[in-house]
């Protein structure tokens, strides 16, 4: 009888053990490293400089005393606000068919060296997915990999949370510049 | 005997089934889709244009080369970055007394129709709300429904991440809007 | 025999009340308000004026219509936007050595009080820290503390949330001010 006994404890105890390790492992925030989502995107950005304004994907809107909006300003662009409207392809043709746009804007924000600060959104519109991602932190350009924040989504995106990791995949003169972005997300619903 | 001590170790085994039930409707997120809280608020733009000084709410600061900070720019407003503060009401009436102010700044980002990128914050003063609540998102505001992201907030709002949902409720002309925001907190403390 | 079963029977149920419990502090949200990770820093902020380009750290780059970008607006800067790469340093000597830089932006956006919104990321590199910690939120300057919200984070604070808490440490004219920042993560890697 007792042997019968422990033996239901002890299918209780292992029942148990695998629900507490299960739960472990979905919640705990140390043993769960494993992205829930992976994407892999490339983005294009053609920056308005007076002549291009049909193919202009991108305009300078503000910057500092004695510069104008044509040109990215000295200092390393130090000040320029750069609104865009970028489309984003699964490769790194800007003539692919977009999966979506990337829209908002950059902020050059250094004096000495390449660096602006970013905010914007995945707007994904293809088969594949519907929605958006938000993005915002610091690109320090001249560093070959750049991490900023994934601060949330929508759509198949909702509630997202991750890491985004930015790195130039081609830049020419100051008038064009593609992105290669590998996004990370950890928390995925 | 045998009987009574298996009556024990079920009672045990429900009570743990029990636990580990709530506790995966607390934390597993596939499952917890109900908002902990959940806020319908309006709130109003009225938009400098170099006459209404004393109503409005919002300025141009900012715009691509050749355009001015009086009107909205051409190509559906592209360009422009708009700061506001703008009152919050419980109802959309314009001048029902404001719960709170929203803060922040939109960009219109797109040639090709209205659309624009908002980093923002609510800031509640009520007897019912004290706190912030931060959102960044795109808004295309021809749709007639769009999702933010809630990215964080503090004091009542603290830690919160949720999803607004945009509606536009009024739109007269290019000096007057007002938003319907029904944000859905799904973390809260 | 019975004593022996329901012995067994008993440890097993506090083992599991134990891990349970356990589980519940690590992740329900209501019982755990303690940062993981705590830090108090302090930002300088010395803004152009057309006669300190060797030491200013900031710039104003969109104003509204009549004003201009090298002196602040009237009416409270409403409408300024300055984009700025502080110093951050670990106590209040603007000539400590930095142990990283403030990059961002931020926002004059009330007419009728002091009142800013932040849009910035801290980019950490010290011994003790690598990794950005990235803000926005609203920031009333005229009270004592404020309270922002930390969106996300990069290296060392990999995916983190929280609350920082500004204070305004020292304002000289309107050329020079000095933040501390008093950040509590509450979600960490």
């Amino acid at each position: 009888m007792e042997s019968r006994t422990l033996y239901a404890a002890s299918i209780l105890f292992f029942f148990f053990l695998y629900l507490s390790g299960s739960s472990a492992m979905q919640h705990g925030k140390k043993t769960k490293r494993q992205p829930c989502k992976h994407l892999k995107l490339f983005f294009h950005d053609i920056i308005y400089n007076g002549e291009n304004a049909e193919n202009a994907t991108s305009s300078i809107v503000a910057a500092p005393e004695g510069a104008n909006r044509t040109i990215l300003a000295a200092q390393n662009h130090f000040g320029n606000v750069v609104v865009f409207d970028d489309p984003i392809t699964l490769d790194n043709n800007l003539h692919s068919i977009p999966v979506g746009r990337a829209q908002g804007m950059y902020i050059y924000d250094k004096k000495d060296t390449f660096c602006s600060w970013l905010g914007f959104t995945f707007v994904l519109n293809s088969t594949d997915h519907q929605g958006t991602i938000n993005f915002i932190g610091a690109d320090p350009l001249l560093m070959k990999t750049r991490d900023i924040s994934v601060v949330g989504g929508t759509g198949d995106f909702a509630m997202a949370r991750g890491i985004a990791t930015l790195m130039t995949d081609a830049y020419e003169g100051e008038v064009y510049f593609r992105l290669r972005v590998d996004i990370k997300l950890y928390e995925c619903w």
